[in-house]
């Protein structure tokens, strides 16, 4: 019963399999490999975006500030979400990689509203040299909350973007688990809806460790390459990173894998429905869940050896129906079996 | 007949074997996988060192600048030979790591003498606060020209930068090709001989891409990993970056794959001392070797498809018999047969 | 009647004259000028800290920058009020001084509460190496709203920062004003409250161009000059920054400047509040005064040459009477004639 | 008897007067300051430069750093001479602006010569994102041994630097002294022969602080101005530095000032060539001297209260003919009774 996050979950078979045939011979290193010409040519068409610049890298927080750094400058700030991934959970690494940009939080929620962001931006307007200057945009979809900003969503947020010139990022580290949700295209997600550089998630969604940064308009991309060198994200053995986003990419294994994951959180927030005890903190829309639980209730699943976060609160208290939240994540992987056993512990 | 170098080459089949072994179930993230506490001991075991703090990366370079950047400080410079990998191909990450610390060559060699050492870190002894502050000395072994230091020589040095207060680091991407070259232990290679931190390779000796870090003074560990994470070097699922690693230093794997690299680069040496037209730029000692060949040797090479770098020279130009330099790398993986037809066209 | 800035106006003849007088021959360069050894004497007997470390600077953004990189680490966070000078107007110096650390704007107010510090200091604790760690604590007195912590004030934030062993940072540029204003000793606003590091400012308070920088405990002041010698803050002629400081401290001139700057405020608020459509944003309590005008007053004055930030509204409107906030600031020079006939204009 | 540095005499008394004479009343903060435009229209007037974007910091270490940062990219490498201030004297300056830049040393004097500038970039060129980028070419004039490249030797290095296309800077810290030692005009040492930035020094030829940074091309203004604000090296009272830089400008006593100093110069090289026992390390060429006496010489000025830099070996020793260097700089104030004295006390 591991639902503390999809981080942690075991890569898919195919995804495996792809590595020991990768594993032939000698390969060009350092991304020239061939596979990697397949990985560029396949993002590029599910993308619908021929001439864009795509590079590999080991880990999220990678990808996010490799691709922010090389969209803004050190004497900006990045507009986000003050739950937003970069903001919380990357050791100030966009600040590292930025050369010492700052992030200003947008609004008090997982999703930017177009009014907080306008708001925003022109809060940085009057000042001169003096307070930081604006700089690129980012969100993230599916949100540090599970909820699923819309492409009209996003082209809404780009559109306010643009009218002050600046660039917009996608945090993509569950992309396919938005695109499914959202039954749009990975372009109709992106470009077309404003946005300029994407991280496309892996390790969340089935790999062991690649996620793509993909960049609509190529003018960047040798900055890129030198930041990513630079960075010592530029992987000598680059097939074992190609072989893992190509496997991914082959027979749509990346949306099943979403679809799977998705499916099984609408079971699970199925089931909790019908616990009259359990409600959620806002309405789940990907693979990511909080709901409250009474504190009985957690720690029934807590002996049984149910694995996640709890949210808010803490175990130790004395009132056992005082509600606790959770945070709750299936990724591709999760059995039935193993929320259905939730379910029935959440159950009492 | 890839000779190009040691990162092109595959893993050893018993490293994807673990690795799909590790592809089970779930893995508490972000190095807190059981497998990692087994790498830990066996690295302690292995280094004689109970107390040492040691963290997994995917890079050398990661593991260079990391661990230089934990050494020292913005406002030092780092002393190394001109020839470093930290100088000459890391695309200046040492100086991003670090926040923008030199780095002073010294001498004129792959291998750094007391006496070159010395005298560079006097030279940074008498401008107080204007000229950078000495810091962190930093050798390879095997150096980037193929050569090794003994366990001596890397006493001497230390004892040097020991005089000064100075930490020593050394960059061993080819570790167990310096080890199994000298015949003496790991211990006796490092700490023994006064070296505070290693970059323990793996990715040069058959591994798709793992290197270690480990502090003999665990003082620094905890800043270590802050700046790995910062670094965005730190992997959710790092238990594919453990099973690498303890693969690697199961049944004394590392060392295995080191000697078949060096016997095949003895094989290879054997066969060009045989070629009167071949001569060693120097005396060749582990896995890569620098060797003159005439020009139309090369030429008959290249057209038979050996993959290799020209060092010194060009292929175009009339003079046949104008000796060009070659670096001719050999890994574990690179078959006798291969080396006999290289040996074959070169002997003409 | 030029009401914009203490940072526009002359300054004090003696300083002038200080500053002629230092002129004559040959002056050690670098801080090891006599002046300075007089200056760091005079400011370790003002804040009774004979042990304290002292440096010269020329601005306030590189006081305050080079102390909390000092204080801080690249990885954690500082936390300031959102209106903080080092978050609005230095353009990210501090993130780019510190290495890329992060600010947590704590509250939504000028004055920071112990509570609503020790809020945003918890909201930094569970994320391990994930998100930032815990940096210095920086508060302005005068704040940027014009208002005085108390010495008690300081101290319950002080006690708050050392219950997590943080250091706490005081952004002095308008330290006189204050300490006059509360009639303390400088030591009593500082080190007795808990203060580690002070950034004393001179140029707000009638000098050219020079702040202070003091450290309490000695131990970082060998960092801190490497740090200011690296952000080319080290002046060579470093007699004309002594020269200054110690005419400024000479016969308490700085007290004296102060007075002078805060009863210039006094006359203007007790004019202000005798103006019926006038009324202030919060009580001012130093030189710098945050009132509401009617737009038509605004204009009138504005015709007649005042010179002020319109903090918050546009001249440009159709309604007369609607309120504009204005930000008036009374440096030591202003004289009573300008401020008598700024109030004349403003009552109509 | 002060000949250790030009760093360390007084300001012309015509620049303190301007500094007590702009002291009067308010004045707009951050370079709006009238005498701003003033000066920045005599430089353009001295350049011939009507487009050029001007600036003024306090510093020499700030004009090079943030010159440098503004013209190349973190990723780059500068080329410099091995004895370049910016190299030995800056405590990592450069590369802490520039995000991380390295230096690449050229030659081993301080005078660059283009096949010497061509073999280094050249050395830089093959290994992709892998080496530092070839980034700007820097050079000082006058050099650090107190020689002077002429108008046709910076051509030809910057026409070197254009075949790459990499941008020219020149470290001036003594500009005027090089300048009335090669008799040509402002523009003749700078774009007239491919220089693309200037550090146009005024603390070593007579000011108390201050440097003016001149592009020609102003596109990179706007960044410029975010760096120095960034950097902390905005004044708010920025009038100070004004009022020393067009003081400095007005009838050409930043000239003047530099003949004055290199007459001193030329007074005690004639008087040094009369003693058989000095001789000089190379041929001065304007105000700094490198000269050989021997060590009694030496301990008998010592004695006698002369003050300047031994350059190479020491004072103590038991040899009393034993030659030792001496670096000698004269600024425009040194007295004739001073380097005769000094003169007659050297020809023993």
């Amino acid at each position: 019963m591991f639902f503390a996050s999809d981080n942690a979950g075991p890569a898919h078979p195919q995804v495996m399999q792809a590595l020991v045939d990768a594993n032939q011979g000698f390969a060009m290193p350092y991304g020239n490999d061939p596979i990697m010409a397949d990985v560029r040519a396949r993002l590029r068409e599910i993308f619908e975006a021929p001439e864009a610049a795509i590079y590999l890298v080991a880990t999220g927080t990678a990808a996010n500030s490799l691709a922010l750094a090389t969209l803004g400058q050190p004497w900006q700030t990045v507009f986000c979400s003050p739950v937003a991934h970069i903001h919380e959970d990357e050791c100030n690494a966009p600040e590292f990689y930025s050369g010492g940009a700052k992030l200003t939080l947008v609004g008090d929620s997982d999703k930017i509203t177009p009014e907080a962001l306008r708001t925003a931006i022109h809060a940085e307007e009057t000042r001169g040299v003096h307070g930081p200057q604006r700089g690129p945009v980012s969100i993230t979809n599916v949100t540090e909350r599970g909820r699923v900003y819309t492409c009209a969503e996003i082209a809404a947020l780009s559109a306010v973007a643009k009218e002050f010139g600046l660039p917009v990022h996608l945090d993509g580290a569950r992309f396919a688990n938005a695109l499914v949700a959202l039954d749009c295209t990975a372009a109709e997600m992106t470009w077309k809806a404003g946005v300029d550089a994407v991280s496309f998630g892996g390790t969340k969604n089935g790999l062991p460790g690649v996620e793509a940064v993909i960049f609509f308009d190529p003018a960047k991309a040798w900055e890129f390459e030198l930041r990513r060198k630079r960075g010592a994200h530029l992987f000598s053995k680059h097939r074992y990173l190609s072989a893992q986003m190509l496997a991914f990419l082959t027979d749509d294994l990346w949306l099943g894998s979403a679809r799977r994951a998705n499916a099984n959180a609408a079971r699970l927030i199925d089931g909790l429905r019908a616990i009259p005890a359990a409600s959620f903190l806002h309405e789940p829309q990907a693979n990511m869940i909080f709901a409250n639980l009474p504190r009985a209730t957690h720690q029934r699943l807590h002996d049984a050896g149910a694995v996640y976060y709890i949210w808010s609160g803490t175990l130790e208290g004395d009132d056992p129906v005082e509600p606790l939240a959770a945070r709750l994540v299936c990724d591709w992987s999760i059995g039935h079996d193993q929320i259905d056993q939730f379910l029935k512990l959440a159950a009492g």
